[in-house]
């Protein structure tokens, strides 16, 4: 691969003493061009011979590679500890497909990290392959990272990923009717093939290796509410495997679903990822 | 005042166990509309009988009254600290003015906290009494606050603010070319007319009561490079004036003019201002 070729700096700001970059490149899983941020703490530069490990964060409908790093007061905690961070988008943006801007949860935004099946969608909505694939190559290739979240990603790559946490995920999206419609746009109608991608499908028939899940849920979260989340069905499913799965699950009264809840509590998800990833 | 009647809350998360409010208001001195953020600590709830201090965050040029509550990683200190934070916007918005949105430095976004002169920016620029009377008067009227941030309304308002702290601020106006179309925008062509607003026109007068200011600058920061801050200005003028300013002032090498170099260091006014908040 020869990615290093193409990834372009878009800007340099240093942050904590480390220096957070935005780069930007051509995709060839998305057939477009796509942007990251990344952080490099001040242990090393983008050059260095020694390695640090990386967390990814994989942002949820709506969000860009932008709103966790610059709000979610992380990168006191990753300098601290000597942990790169690598924030990608949420989807491929401006590839020009009907509608693709029209709605909050399907096209720009909402790309679901699902390889999409269907004509309209398939050419550039492939975030997981982008996710777990491309994008991890292009880290290694270019910065001085060592080892290398979103559940279901973990959960089918359990070799490649220490440890998983997540703030308010969407756990079990294909019994969930208020995302039937965009799973159909990107997946088909067969529900075989949504399984897939689905936490609460892979972690019902999760076989190993053991892997470590921390997850957060504010009780006054309105998708929670509205029945869009679903960690209770997550929950249940694991106790099918809990033989593989360590998950520590919390509920925290009064937060809702945005950047000031997550600001609340990363310190604890650095804290539980550098237990892991540090060993 | 009936301030208390005109106050409409747009939004409410709870962070690090408090609230971080949106509220927005019509304000007889801007004429218009204006939205302001509050964070209350955990140790205090809107209607409470007991009093904590706060913190006003003066945001630049471009920014709203969102920039620095949701990047600066600020709340988590003065959650644990019991001091509220007040966070304005930076100038009225939508008020039909000509040419009030084609610019970067003037009109929205850019305030600078005057009250202007001209015929016409005077009905509605009048930022500095709004930042200085009315806010702080419809903050004590609904709000649990019994203290009361920027350098040029704290040395012009002594007794009402006891410390002051900025990131990479502009200091001399007065006497920086990039500035003057915009000033003179606002208050008019006599020289003598601006230095009311100047820190360091303000502060080589400056008799007294003690304040003490802190005063953070990066290296790497392009609108110093372009000497539109001069930071050494201020210094200087201090010398004439130390006997009333406590003065600390911190250069940090590679650090640029964004949210990560304030983020960085923001531990550090926020540890500042307890000195003197919680005496």
């Amino acid at each position: 691969m020869m990615a290093s070729l193409d990834l372009t700096q878009v800007s340099s700001s240093m942050c904590f003493g480390g220096f957070v970059y935005k780069y930007k490149h051509y995709s060839t899983t998305t057939d477009c061009t796509m942007t990251f941020n990344i952080y490099l703490p001040p242990s090393v530069k983008v050059d260095s011979e020694t390695k640090v490990p990386a967390l990814y964060f994989l942002s949820g409908l709506t969000c860009n590679e932008d709103n966790m790093i610059t709000k979610a007061g992380a990168l006191q905690y990753l300098s601290d500890k000597g942990i790169a961070l690598i924030t990608p988008d949420t989807s491929p943006r401006g590839c020009g497909i009907p509608g693709e801007d029209d709605s909050w949860d399907l096209g720009t935004g909402a790309g679901f990290y699902v390889d999409a099946t269907t004509d309209k969608w398939s050419k550039h909505y492939n975030m997981y392959s982008y996710i777990s694939a491309e994008l991890p190559s292009i880290i290694s290739a270019n910065f001085p990272i060592g080892g290398h979240g979103a559940i279901m990603i973990a959960l089918r790559n359990p070799k490649m990923y220490k440890s998983v946490s997540a703030f308010a995920p969407i756990c079990h999206p294909s019994e969930t009717p208020a995302l039937k419609n965009t799973i159909t746009e990107y997946l088909g109608p067969n529900k075989d093939d949504w399984v897939k991608y689905d936490s609460t499908e892979l972690a019902s028939n999760y076989q190993g290796p053991n892997i470590n899940i921390l997850m957060d849920q504010g009780s006054d979260d309105s998708l929670l509410k509205s029945n869009t989340l679903h960690p209770d069905h997550f929950v249940a499913a694991v106790e099918n495997s809990k033989e593989y799965i360590n998950l520590q699950t919390r509920v925290h009264p009064g937060y809702d679903h945005g950047y000031y809840f997550i600001q609340s509590f990363i310190k604890d998800h650095i804290d539980f990822h550098s237990t892991f990833l540090l060993q």
